[in-house]
């Protein structure tokens, strides 16, 4: 450990986002080149690098390979949500979580499942159909596709004792997940399952992972009356 | 410029995301410290430090203070989504933006409203209600309450003609948001405004933002049918 004199890259980035805040730099502007911030606040370049990384991570700046740094000209708001595993979601609100397999077959990936995958030709695949519970109350209904290329496995696993969910997230790593969102009326087996009245508003969960380009599990997850997503900045 | 014979923080990074990929180190297990894993791929100290951040960032690693680095035994898929200024979501899609003023008032907060910011107090804000339009049809409606303490500049912007979301993004930085997601219903005001039939389900992105520990706005966004949020790892 030596002393260190200068600013640290948090020290710096929060010099620069205060700026941004107070619209020292706007909208629209470019920012001054590294080197001379650097000299500006009296750092090591790579110090404003460092800080320029996280700034661009959060939004609030743009880094163009040859163009420089920019505050954006439309600001989005970005924030980011985890998603953990059912039963831990369910232990975390104090219930007591439960899991019921609904179906398991061997099928071929229809259309709209290639589609989520980005894949051309069909595959075969798991299908799984089950429910997970809160205090013995339906929570989020699921259904899985799992790809059996990538992972034969699942095909010597009890999914009447063990959860996909469970099972992959702990056994199955994956390098990328595209999560989507969106709204469905209950009706026939879904608000069946899920003992709402047909009609009812739900949020739908879908995502997808890939390890590499290669599929590994898409779900659709439908969640009970009142579930609720919450991200941060 | 100097010739850099050892390994980037990207190069490190990914060989120690390759070996959790492979399970080499499995969830749960504890990570070598950052001085003995710098010293076995030949790096500096630094250089794994800032690999590790990056992994923490990601979810695949977690850092205590005391307690060293480890492969999270329970993973969440942590992902990130871009709410861009209304607008622009709507031309995005090649569509034509338009907007609606519905109704101004000033009034004080509401109780479901001092929920969302953490306020004890009501506080004086300015109450919104807006459609924005794609192709002319309703694509979302918001009701939105802005604070007059930390925004009193609102009350000089014409709202018949400029979108609350768009004059806020454009002038009002904010340092920390809040998203949450649910579904619900059409009914009364929000049917009509949005054309849609009784009972549809509709998504609500509902944000929040503060500068430091001030409230700056709370929206209620209520999407017509077919609306969808994506967000990626």
């Amino acid at each position: 450990m030596t002393a260190e004199p200068r600013l640290s890259w948090t020290e710096v980035r929060d010099t620069i986002r205060a700026r941004i805040l107070a619209r020292h730099y706007a909208p629209g502007d470019k920012l001054p080149r590294d080197e001379d911030m650097a000299r500006d606040l009296g750092c090591a370049r790579a110090t404003v690098h460092r800080a320029m990384q996280d700034l661009a991570a959060a939004g609030l700046v743009e880094r163009r390979r040859k163009g420089g740094t920019h505050v954006p000209n439309d600001p989005v708001t970005r924030a980011t949500f985890d998603i953990p595993v059912t039963r831990r979601e369910v232990e975390a609100r104090g219930s007591r979580y439960s899991y019921r397999l609904i179906s398991r077959e061997i099928a071929e990936s229809p259309p709209a499942v290639m589609a989520r995958f980005g894949l051309q030709d069909p595959s075969p695949m798991l299908h799984v159909r089950a429910l997970h519970l809160a205090d013995h109350r339906p929570y989020i209904l699921e259904d899985r596709w799992i790809d059996l290329a990538t992972t034969p496995e699942i095909l010597e696993v009890d999914l009447a004792q063990h959860s996909a969910n469970e099972w992959l997230v702990h056994h199955k790593p994956y390098s990328r997940v595209d999560v989507r969102f969106h709204a469905v009326n209950a009706e026939g087996e879904i608000a069946r399952h899920l003992d709402t009245p047909r009609g009812s508003a739900l949020l739908v969960l879908e995502r997808t992972t890939w390890i590499g380009s290669e599929p590994i599990t898409t779900v659709q997850s439908v969640a009970a009356p009142g579930y609720e997503v919450a991200a941060q900045s």
